[in-house]
């Protein structure tokens, strides 16, 4: 099977779940008591989970085109792991709105940053998965061979991408802040334009 | 007409349907009687819902590529009954929903089980139908001739297919919890990607 | 300009719009007062609209595939008109779920009806439109040269798919059934694989 | 890498925020005191909204599409640019949204059209950005190199593109009609067939 349908079932999916990050931007009541400006305002939190995790899964796209891009065609793991690493990102909009709910309240705050970080640490850990599983027990898929050298860097990249998120999430239990603060800081890294810097 | 087109647009509506799975999992209230941890624990059968129902339509996908891939061209008929097999793809949502909301109500629990092992008994059936009119009926669309061996172990192996879905809705008489099991069971069978398997 | 990325974003579109299609089956509240089963049957008119919808966008997808497959290219003109188009398919889940919530009332059913008949008939109208401009005003776009007969033909076809929408549109006014059964009436006449036709 | 899959990605993104505009044209409640046509007359801005919006992202659409087709390649710089920018076309479903509820409220009115004006304004400028860098800064992505007068009379016609919306924005404080009026001035400007006229 050839890489193709993969790809766009993959855009499609990615697409869909990146674009419904907008439902968690809600057009809020004003009212007599409050001016729409504050009502607005008081949705910061929700702008910023829209952002992070936007950029986010931007990056996951750029990353997972980098990974089928490799590959000559695919196998029916290939294929498998790759659905299960699609329910990983298709999950992320249900754990932004529940960060965005829940970042300013002193109960539930740190579980919701909890689940936001492991959220992303899963969807990593599953990209790596997919990636060692191309780069170690399928290298007849790629188009062209790595060799050890070049897989080990890749692999040792990926590894490393997973870190942050670990960080992330671990950091919950002390405040959620922190938890947004670095998932905030890998967007923007890896967002910047201005870096060059070799998809993985 | 070729197939290219055919296979962006249920790419597209496949992956749609299956992201719009994401919107059933919903951010809970909590509240000073109930903490955000119980309050996600109890969604429990959301998160069930959303995995089986995620690999099963991941599944079809595959299938449905696979099915596709076999064609040279298609006619008139086959974009019909393609948009019919679409048509019973995007209500797997619903039929997910109804599934996750009443599993665990004595009352309705029983029904949304039946109509959850009946969306996939129906899609299942749907897609037997498609395959059975292309390589029975339509075989000047195929890329390469099959002979009968070929073509009727890969009915067998169709029809085979629904054998469980068609246990899942009858078992949700007696137990929904049943219907669930064989439906996940049959997902995680065909997600695995370990398992050596060409799709059908 | 080719046609392939005015393809890949109108199968998008028309992939997101006949999907949101499912959005209008809502899972119902059951309660001590009625049962699921009748909770889920009074929703019959949801159901209904669910298919004659699915239908009838299956079958435009089925024919703007066929009108841009004639063209070699496209120009500025193209990509406007086929925005236009898209603007009046993406409309129709809302004149769908229009419809199912007041298909049984009696005020307010007719006035549904009208426009979940106007908007097919718009909608027909301006692929009508779309179609002449390509066939009589940019005929230097298509892949072959028609001769007039089978440009008349095929326009007088178009124009006769009108016919049915525009009697559901005035019927609307009698009895919202009858506008229904008129629509469900073409969708199933179109949809029906067995009936051997090309797409216009 | 080629352009590809960052137009397959593109198409998708933007084919999902420009059909997400329907969700917000809602079925009225119609009462014994509203009758269902008065319910649906009194939704005016929704329907001015989503005509508004949705022939400007199908108008983005057509630039992006003609922005992308310059190009031999993509690297990583164009492919963060490209989701900054799908990131600004995203949001706007929801400041439509907003601009549509808000529109007849003398509190909170221009509040809407400005974030409204204002989004549309990001969206132009972060176009503007990234066409500025390919043009400037990556002309050997170029698939034939432009001389300097062709690049400075297109980076011209986008600069001469954020003037509206600049205006748009800026005139929100005086009222909330006119910058909805001039939103439409340029949707409609851009969408007109008849004018012949050269993507930018």
């Amino acid at each position: 099977m050839t890489t193709g349908r993969v790809e766009a079932f993959s855009d499609g999916v990615i697409a869909v779940a990146i674009t419904l990050l907008v439902l968690d931007l809600r057009v809020p009541k004003a009212s007599e008591h409050q001016a729409l400006s504050h009502a607005l305002a008081a949705q910061w939190p929700n702008y910023l989970a829209y952002v992070v995790s936007f950029l986010t899964i931007g990056v996951i796209w750029i990353n997972h085109h980098a990974m089928l891009h490799r590959l000559e065609r695919v196998d029916y793991s290939v294929l498998a792991l790759n659905v299960l690493l699609l329910l990983t990102v298709v999950a992320l909009p249900f754990s932004t709105a529940l960060m965005a709910e829940y970042l300013t309240e002193p109960a539930g705050g740190h579980l919701a940053a909890f689940v936001y970080g492991g959220s992303f640490l899963l969807m990593a850990l599953t990209f790596f998965v997919m990636q060692r599983h191309l780069l170690l027990r399928r290298t007849t898929l790629l188009k062209q061979q790595l060799d050890d050298r070049a897989r080990r860097r890749l692999l040792r990249r990926n590894a490393a991408g997973l870190v942050p998120y670990a960080a992330a999430t671990a950091t919950a239990v002390l405040s959620q802040y922190v938890t947004v603060a670095i998932c905030a800081a890998v967007a923007i890294f890896y967002a910047l334009p201005s870096v060059s810097r070799d998809p993985s």
